[in-house]
């Protein structure tokens, strides 16, 4: 799945991920109309009216990118419902050939990651058959309890040619509180990146490991220095745009291929429309200014890759 | 919310919780049979048969402990199927009267985190109206993206009257690559709870805080430091049984008032007839089993808690 990603991005000139992490409050008007009229103000109608605004929002924008990152927190605040629009879209991204990377950020040990990986990038056996759950093809992990909780996930994308991203520098303002304490002069985030290259160098792709990590957009210092700390690792960026990150600040984040990041943006895209920015747009056209969104992300991060050549 | 599991503990004398972790393998054949003969193979099938085993299991467990926590991967592995058995799982024990620990091990930043808190602990708005998601009492947390992760969980758990026990020192045999990494010569687990003490602080019960910790029964020194770190966090230990914990090493998780600690048992109490002490129970009589391991569980923890006084 690696190999398909550094392939798409490739044939779409654009390192670039979208977000599909939708808010009740970014949903157009007239799209929660039609849902709650259709299954009342419900968990049902919730769920619908996040998936109708996905799809049109992917129909609008699937050409363009390699790959979708839906946000499963935004489903599960909606029960059963809202995980099954998690699904549907999911499944209409793989209809489009888009990459899906599930930002799930599980972790746990032993038997219990693995049901994780198998419910999320595998398939589970029941009786004589098998069956997929959720059928990612990146997961995202979290690296507090150590190998225990993340060779179970490894063991599966071996199986199944999928991948992760292990988060090792988040975007947020409090994440320095443990990931930057210094242990031996060096802060806990860059040991917890040569796990990262440790548990990759042993499950390569062509050119890059299946085993990646998130480093947010927000420390592009950190970066900077992840960046060598884990040269076969693809970096997944959250936090540009809404978050604060900027083209310019991520070209350490690549590698001279160009290649071994790919950046996300969540807010800034499908929730477009309402910035002064693309308001001309308005709600009706909510999807068209995801698009120029997308376009314009796509030259910002293009332009500040030529400008650092 | 701690109010009601100190209450609880108090009056069943079993600081104990049991982990509802059904893997398919530990449902007894005639059970699997019967849900496969109505739903086949399928995750409807699997779904129905760890529905009816944990049912059967808390039929006959309920009266004797104060609470329950169902591991959310054991039931996602099997997708939207897997996950209706969860909320159904939770929902019964609720009739029972027991108290839910969701063990989710969830985390995330801002409005994440917020979603996930939503779902789990709290009440989505749609519309006009509200509903519950999966609806636990506390749910387990991860603290490595910091407070940006960990205070909207706390805010929910404000206003819903629920808690949260934060990853401190998991029991998994690695958990130190990262937690045991010293800084300033002493290790990030004390930090973070020393963290969880001051979340914890602001937010109190009558005796204790409902923002708790987890630390496993496989490291009962830590659990002698970390229970001074944060003397008003009621701490959730997990790795009794199976993982290799023992009463005798736990009474120090312990306040002097013989509270301040739950010690969760997972496979050593769902599937008890399949070890050796319980054989004679056989497949049939599993949950008489579960219920004799539950019993002999009190009794070795209180056993050794009156031998420590």
């Amino acid at each position: 799945m690696i190999n398909k990603l550094v392939a798409k991005i490739k044939i779409t000139k654009a390192p670039i991920v979208v977000g599909l992490d939708p808010m009740l409050s970014y949903v157009p008007e007239h799209i929660q109309k039609k849902a709650f009229a259709e299954y009342g103000e419900t968990l049902e109608g919730a769920a619908e009216a996040i998936w109708q605004y996905n799809k049109e929002i992917i129909d609008h924008i699937w050409d363009l990118i390699p790959a979708v990152k839906p946000q499963i927190a935004m489903y599960e605040q909606f029960g059963i419902e809202g995980l099954k629009a998690f699904q549907k879209t999911v499944d209409y991204c793989h209809e489009k050939d888009l990459v899906v990377i599930g930002d799930v950020k599980r972790g746990d040990i032993g038997s219990t990651s693995a049901a994780y990986a198998v419910g999320h990038l595998g398939r589970v056996q029941i009786g004589s058959k098998s069956y997929t759950g959720f059928n990612e093809d990146f997961a995202t992990v979290n690296p507090y309890l150590g190998s225990d909780g993340i060779k179970p996930f490894i063991d599966v994308c071996k199986e199944e040619k999928k991948g992760l991203f292990i988060l090792v520098k988040t975007s947020n303002p409090s994440s320095g509180e443990f990931q930057d304490r210094l242990i031996d002069g060096r802060p806990l985030y860059e040991y917890v990146g040569e796990q990262v290259a440790e548990w990759g160098s042993g499950h390569m792709g062509d050119s890059y490991s299946y085993i990646g990590a998130v480093v947010g957009a927000t420390y592009p210092e950190e970066g900077k220095i992840l960046r060598k700390v884990m040269p076969k690792s693809f970096i997944l960026v959250p936090g540009y745009g809404a978050q604060g990150g900027k083209g310019a600040d991520l070209v350490h984040y690549f590698n001279e291929d160009g290649l071994g990041a790919i950046v996300n943006s969540s807010r800034g895209i499908i929730a477009a429309y309402k910035q002064e920015q693309y308001a001309g747009f308005g709600g009706e056209h909510f999807a068209e200014a995801s698009r120029q969104a997308v376009e314009d992300m796509i030259a910002d991060i293009d332009g500040a890759l030529q400008a650092a050549k």
